[in-house]
């Protein structure tokens, strides 16, 4: 602590970085135990298949390998990320931000010092301190299988710019609510107010609003009024804006209504803003956010199954959500225990990466002397039988 | 025809065009049929979860979005591809080796003329040309999700440096056999022989063989001259020459049995070639393929069920297979139907990947206007149920 306001650093981190304080310790060791007492990842057979007699094909789930992980200043984190890695078999390279290294050493010392007394080899999880060495790792894509980057924006894309490894995470939480004619107009108010304020610098927090064109003189009054006494500036279109004027609805000295432009729609503004468009209906709304979201989470108010299924199926985000605010996309509140990240990958794992995300599989084929020369296709005659197995 | 032979183009080629031949055309509708009749892999849920009553989630299998398939001059292949990417929802633009480009044009004119018939738009099947757009579309990672590379080493290699885009498949396919001293010799031959010859081409054709130390006297002979016998010529470590001259084995003119160099283990030879070294045991082949393979198909030879679960939990590979050739690894044998390609990845799809590896997940999250503020970690009290829902 000392240390850390004599090199100037500001007040928030320095409050992030206290292991000490509140609860953060307790929760720490929870969370690890948490993780420990998650079913076994590995080992799992996904599918199963008779290929012939005394020939049988095996999906078992194993882990990746060796992951590097790069996270933020936040000294929990390290035994979390440690946990998930151990319990689903993988080696792992940890950098932490610089500002816990002191913190990170000490746990990863205790770390190391608890594997000594198990048949995990301690060299199995590794801190690494400087950016050099992480940029000599990105190149090691012949030995490190996945990289998890957790921190701004600009860390991400530049990790992914440099380095031929698969990557898992995101750069930009760009999510959306759309409210739907229908839509209760106090639960639309709760959840969008929730989806931006509650956090405004989490990924999932929503950073765009979009209405429904027919729902304008209904919703949109309540909607604004509720935003702004939370506090929340407006970005908005001449639709929007006119819309407002006609209702009476105005901003204040600290949580303003103003022009959006385009760029707003795509624009993660990590503060109390928010764009706001109106959309003919679902299917617009469905177009708006294809195209302008991250594909992280996207929600949709509104009383119809009908009209809920066609933005759940429509919408190609990792998370889509019905009557539920946008923050609710999180690895704790899915019930993983914790994550390692959230993707917004198309492949692989997508949305919050528990401990399922940090294993992949292998096929074992247990035979009794097969060759492919006595089956069809390959010179034989020989049929294959393609029996499902019961697992 | 007459065309490929005015334009040079080398018979085995011409063969391989030709899809009039035998019953090629008559396999390509068939596996048209065979994709069409398998169950469909979109919508299904691998995750229910009741997070609190009325906020289900559910993890919703769906497609991967926009496919990227570079393929070989097989005029067949379009059909293949084609059915996997419509049956797995995706759009799909394909490239073929430029030999087959008027069967894959009158393929896909096919393709598309069927299409309007359905409600999927004919666009999402697009066929392109020339190199030059390939390299435009590796730069459009914001709308291809994933890139199928199928060809030479070199093609998936030069893809993989030059796309932010994932990539799925297998620059090379470096397999083995590792034969342990309780195996079976005749099996263990006629595995190796299969493994080698079947298809040397085959990127799932064993490249090295490895015995056990304690098995070259009772092994090694027999093994050795059935893989002579086939034609295939040995490149050998000083130990296994030594116990070859001792056992009276020698090569033939076209079967040579020579000196192998350390690079010999890393050689995709695609030829009648074997790399054959002796390894301690079970411990040292598991390090010596992890090591050296591609991480393609590996296989043991041996009695023992514990010596087999050892290899094949210890080897890294997407096929690790007992007591049967390595050219199992397929999918069709895998019973698939077809295979877009094989992977040797860590990550998403392992093996020959099917419908399933052009499929992803999202979270659906299905509430009844709940905000996270309300709960335990975001300001509220109330707690997360976490009730399995039964699918």
């Amino acid at each position: 602590m000392e240390a850390a306001e004599k090199a100037n650093v500001a007040a928030p981190l320095i409050k992030r970085l206290d292991l000490s304080r509140g609860d953060k310790f307790d929760t720490m060791l929870q969370g690890v135990l948490d993780v420990a007492s998650l079913p076994d990842p590995l080992g799992n057979i996904t599918f199963a298949n008779r290929l012939d007699d005394g020939l049988e094909l095996y999906r078992v789930t194993c882990p990746i390998g060796v992951l590097l992980v790069i996270f933020e200043s936040r000294p929990e984190v390290i035994a979390n990320i440690t946990a998930l890695a151990i319990k689903s078999g993988n080696a792992v390279i940890l950098k932490g931000g610089k500002e816990s290294f002191h913190s990170f050493a000490a746990i990863s010392g205790l770390i190391r010092e608890a594997l000594e007394g198990t048949e995990i080899p301690p060299g199995a999880v590794q801190l690494i301190e400087s950016r050099q060495e992480v940029s000599e790792l990105l190149k090691q894509d012949k030995y490190i299988d996945l990289v998890v980057p957790r921190g701004s924006n600009e860390l991400v894309r530049s990790i992914k710019s440099n380095t031929k490894i698969p990557v898992l995470g995101h750069a930009d939480g760009l999510c959306s609510v759309y409210v739907h004619r229908d839509a209760d107009v106090d639960m639309a108010a709760r959840i969008v107010v929730d989806s931006k304020t509650n956090y405004v610098a989490a990924c999932n927090a929503a950073e765009s609003l979009l209405l429904q064109r027919s729902a304008l003189q209904s919703h949109l009054p309540t909607i604004a009024k509720a935003l702004i006494d939370a506090g929340v500036s407006l970005k908005v279109t001449p639709e929007i804006s006119e819309s407002l004027k006609q209702a009476g609805v105005e901003g204040t000295a600290s949580a303003t209504i103003a022009s959006a432009e385009e760029k707003d729609f795509e624009t993660e503004f990590l503060s109390l803003t928010i764009a706001v468009a109106a959309v003919e209906g679902v299917e617009e709304a469905i177009k708006h956010i294809n195209s302008h979201s991250s594909k992280h989470t996207d929600s949709i108010v509104t009383a119809s199954k009908e009209i809920a299924d066609k933005f759940l199926n429509g919408v190609d985000s990792s998370g889509v959500f019905w009557n539920a605010s946008t923050r609710f996309s999180d690895g704790f509140r899915y019930g993983f225990g914790t994550e390692v990240g959230i993707s917004t990958s198309k492949i692989h794992a997508r949305g919050p990466v528990g401990l399922e995300g940090l294993t992949c599989y292998q096929y074992q084929l247990r035979g009794t002397g097969q060759v492919v020369a006595d089956y069809v296709g390959a010179g034989g005659k020989k049929e294959f039988k393609h029996e499902n197995i019961d697992i």
